[in-house]
């Protein structure tokens, strides 16, 4: 395998000889900046091997580098290995940007050439791009001798990778307004009032999560991510969806069929997604759109080139996100109905899973996620997973982001801990849990790990404090009682979570960042902390959390969360001297609201074992 | 009184409609960014009468705004009142900034004339208000008919101000190397390294304690900080100081033609104040100086037109700053010396100010402070208060920034909370303490307070965090006890602390905002929470924490925080139930080292008592 991508690497190295290249990025990204991808678009696995989330490489005549951050770490430098190719850690304080990196690699010759796939570049990656080099002193004006050029390859990729997959084409189905909360008319009307208030008579929304919430349409094109590949245009008068090369194919099925002809009977038009160029450069080149807004977080490169050419682009953060991000009363029901019906699955899964591991049968990480998504393919709501399941037992769980091995999977054993990290795509929500449970006897620094992280999730979700606090000035809150033992966790506390979405999203996060955006009632937000100990195990509780009004008095006005997650933590390994009589009640507190919600829902014998389980300690 | 005010508001505008100016603001500020300010920039007071140390006024033809922060609105309601100044609250979520304010006050008019002082501007200040006039589509080209005009008139007061006080000019004393810890010369070179390094050949520095620390001179030209108001140029070769108005004038003591001396023996130049415009611009005009670094929050927009015209800036945060907030081993040493003086200056307060209530006669807030400031003189080392002492009793204390009348202050009776925030200048560092003490009987609500508070200060103090983390990052930490019960407070957590400098100084902090700048071992900030209860009572603790490394181990490096400063905290009011055993530890260990390390130093009557007061509870 490794010569494989060496192989691959070489012949992009053959073709930026040929073309003059001195440098290709190529990111794991598609052109809607999206965080997960079509196969399409996974051109970093392709040419690295590389599986995680996030990572971009960086191929010149004699380094091949793979950006990514502490989630991939351990990942990544096991897929690389052989490959030539080396990590470059991102997300810790010595990091080196690839702009900054490149800027530097080439600081001492004087003609720099970069090629990219302006498809999977956002407008602003290229900007630091710019800036980097332009930070060095380099010009981008050939005259100067010390000069840069970025050279937009649309799908570079196809170059070299002959079987690469199409465009997605899955069926697309229409979420109605009672199920949403809103029509797609309130929130298109929504829109273009906020695009007035920018002085912007049309929007090009490219996020694709920001489509499916205007228009309540869901697809299945990514993998976990109920959206639709297209563009939106959306004008005063009108509303226009690239959506497929041909639109109205008679290769769609009947859903999807409908599902068009309801959008163009509301009177939208429903266009091929590749005519998106060709009629924005109409509307803006024969002046029926004057000023129009788009977000160079996710617009892309290449399209970009295009638009900018009309002088009439006005550019910001996209108003759909923050929007989006603040759940409506009816969303918010239904969030509540799917963690329900997830909380039944987990504790199904958590019921089997004792029981089993006491038996005498083989599982392995594999046989407990497959049971885990047979047992939540089972709820009524129930579409899909929200992302791949973690099930990792032991050294596996000290990956934050393990990826279970389809074949020999590691064996689950009647001691030490495993950990389960899985959600659900339901139709009235989506949800995102992680538990970590002991099989057996633990060791002392299991079950002090397992308690401090408690700790933290806990205090976290007992948070109080003021309108106005952004996620980045609380997530100390989880991270304390780590801290004050030395013990700490590379990735955030905590991220956005859409309704029947993205199980990731913006713009509120909790992390060490400096992300502005208060935190809002309405929103939903995990909370995650853990522990990781290479080579032996790893701890994370999950729960997500939906921000909440805590009333009002002379101090101001003030917020809290209320978990959404229902499902017990263990706490026969707890550690109960490390907890304050404060997180007792909590916890307690919380189990009973877990008991009380799922035990009429559970077979008597699981009702009967959660109760135990929930029992007050 | 308010008379006064509204009469010169008027003579101000009387000159605004004879020069066309549809807006003037001043600054609370003078030519170097300082904080406190000498008479001379008082004219936000002579103006208004507002005496906070935060505050700029805006006054248009028929409106006059004062702009200050949540520290002073009790204060700046009181000042204000019958003046017809209205107050403009910042640092609340609802704030609209100057530059924001005057684009929207005049976004229906054409043209738009706004003089400033540019002496008391910072650039970066008429930055802001050039973007926010541009944001609402204004342009500054007279051409464009919808446009605004800035104009600087240097030293606009004096237009009215006709017994306006010159500049100071103090004695100039040196400190030697060996209580610094560093030669000038030391300093110097680092300097011009770190210069080099921005491809920069000189630098200006503008901001006045970054001069004192580099050249190591004290001066006493605004109260309460030890500084000289006066420019540093630094070239590649020489060192230039523009000091005052004659250099070298027979009215100079012997202290200060000492200093001269001594400079001019070791190579530098010392020239004449107002000589700096003319100097630079020979220096940038004949080319001995090719790229300029100066530093746009505290170089006056005055100065800056004159130099930029040279096309040889080069703008950044200074250096110094970040250099200077990392205090060496024998400045953290002077520190400390510091501190053991001020702590035993502070206990002989508490012990006299309890016996003194006690007994039968009137004490009052100012009888207080003028005890404590005798104690503090008494001591080998001290020089001069670090900033104005607050002493409140009662509903004074529930202004975080109470002045203490100087007649008829409030009296002291034997019930309630007495709050006291107090700091010395000496020769060896800076301190800045706040105690709050009972005087008698307490209220529940007064005991409770002063808990919480004392769980947040001791939050922070106990915190271990790892390198790379910011003061906002872990502001939290204090709040949350308070938060918990929905308890606030409006200032931030803490500053930075400068040696025998600026009670107040950066680049780090400890509060609800945004600054990046990790908190570094060497540095020194104050933890200060509090409760303020309107017309009741207020409640701050006030230690400065010096940041510590607390070792290396899987999960990185980790740092901590030692306290600096050595005084009780009064535990006769603690509501101990509130207390976790690890807080009482904490405090337990305090005390036992408040009274190691002070009662030697004690009169041994006062020794006992401290020893009472410092018992293990």
């Amino acid at each position: 395998m490794d010569n494989l991508y060496r192989e691959r690497i070489e012949a992009l190295r053959t073709v930026m000889r040929r073309r003059g290249w001195d440098a290709v990025i190529l990111t794991g990204s598609d052109p809607h900046a999206s965080e997960y991808l079509a196969p399409r678009w996974k051109q970093v696995e392709w040419l690295s091997g590389f599986t995680g989330e996030a990572g971009d490489l960086v191929i010149t005549a004699d380094h091949a580098g793979l950006w990514t951050d502490t989630r991939y770490f351990i990942q990544a430098l096991r897929q690389l290995e052989g490959t030539g190719i080396e990590l470059h850690k991102m997300r810790v304080p010595e990091q080196v940007p690839i702009p900054e990196w490149l800027a530097d690699r080439f600081v001492r010759k004087d003609v720099v050439v970069v090629a990219v796939d302006g498809l999977c570049q956002p407008v602003s990656a290229v900007q630091d791009l710019q800036s980097a080099f332009a930070a060095t002193g380099r010009s981008d004006d050939p005259e100067e001798g010390y000069y840069y050029r970025i050279v937009d390859v649309p799908d570079l990729p196809d170059t070299l990778w002959s079987d690469r997959p199409a465009v997605p084409r899955t069926p697309i189905t229409l979420v109605p307004p009672e199920v949403a909360g809103e029509s797609r008319r309130q929130r298109l009307e929504w829109l273009r009032k906020a695009l007035a208030g920018q002085l912007c008579d049309a929007a090009l929304i490219t996020s694709l999560d920001e489509i499916a919430w205007l228009l309540n349409v869901r697809g299945s094109d990514i993998d976990f991510n109920p959206m639709v590949i297209s563009y939106l245009l959306v004008t005063e008068e009108e509303v226009l969806w690239f959506v497929r090369k041909d639109a109205f194919d008679d290769r769609d099925d009947d859903t999807t069929l409908d599902s068009f002809a309801t959008l163009e009977e509301e009177g939208f038009r429903v266009l091929p997604y590749d005519e998106v160029q060709l009629s924005l450069n109409d509307w803006l080149g024969d002046g029926r759109i004057n000023r129009l807004f788009v977000d160079p977080s996710t617009l892309n490169w290449s399209l970009y080139n295009l638009l900018s050419q009309s002088g009439r682009l006005c550019t910001g953060p996209s108003p759909v996100q923050l929007r989006k991000a603040v759940k409506n009363p009816t969303e918010i029901e239904g969030m509540r109905r799917a963690h329900r019906q997830d909380g039944v699955a987990m504790e199904l899964f958590l019921y089997w899973l004792e029981k089993t591991v006491l038996g005498d049968k083989v599982i392995t990480e594999r046989t407990a996620s497959t049971k885990l998504g047979a047992l939540r393919a089972a709820c009524p709501d129930y579409l899909g997973d929200s992302f791949e399941t973690i099930s990792a037992y032991g050294p596996g769980a000290a990956l934050p982001h393990y990826s279970t091995p389809v074949k020999n999977a590691p064996e689950l054993e009647a001691k030490g801990l495993y950990l389960c990290d899985s959600g659900g795509q339901y139709s009235c929500g989506t949800t995102d849990i992680t538990r970590t449970v002991p099989l057996g006897p633990c060791t002392p620094l299991e079950r002090e790990d397992y308690t401090l992280v408690l700790k933290g999730h806990i205090a976290l979700a007992m948070a109080v404090f003021p309108e106005g606090t952004a996620g980045c000035q609380i997530d100390a809150l989880a991270r304390n009682p780590l801290w004050s033992r030395k013990r700490n966790f590379g990735h955030g506390t905590g991220h956005g979570v859409g309704f029947y979405l993205g199980v990731h999203e913006g713009p509120q996060d909790i992390r060490q960042n400096f992300n502005r955006q208060p935190l809002l009632p309405g929103m939903i937000t995990s909370d995650e902390p853990g522990i990781y100990r290479e080579g032996l195990f790893g701890v994370r509780h999950e729960n997500l959390l939906l921000c909440v009004e805590a009333g009002r008095n002379d101090f101001g006005r003030w917020l809290a969360f209320e978990p959404l997650t229902l499902c017990h933590f263990d706490t026969s390994i707890l550690v109960r001297e490390l907890l304050t009589p404060a997180e007792i009640d909590w916890l307690n507190a919380y189990h009973e609201r877990v008991y009380r919600t799922l035990a009429p829902e559970l077979p008597s014998e699981v009702a009967r074992w959660l109760r135990d389980k929930t029992a007050a300690i």
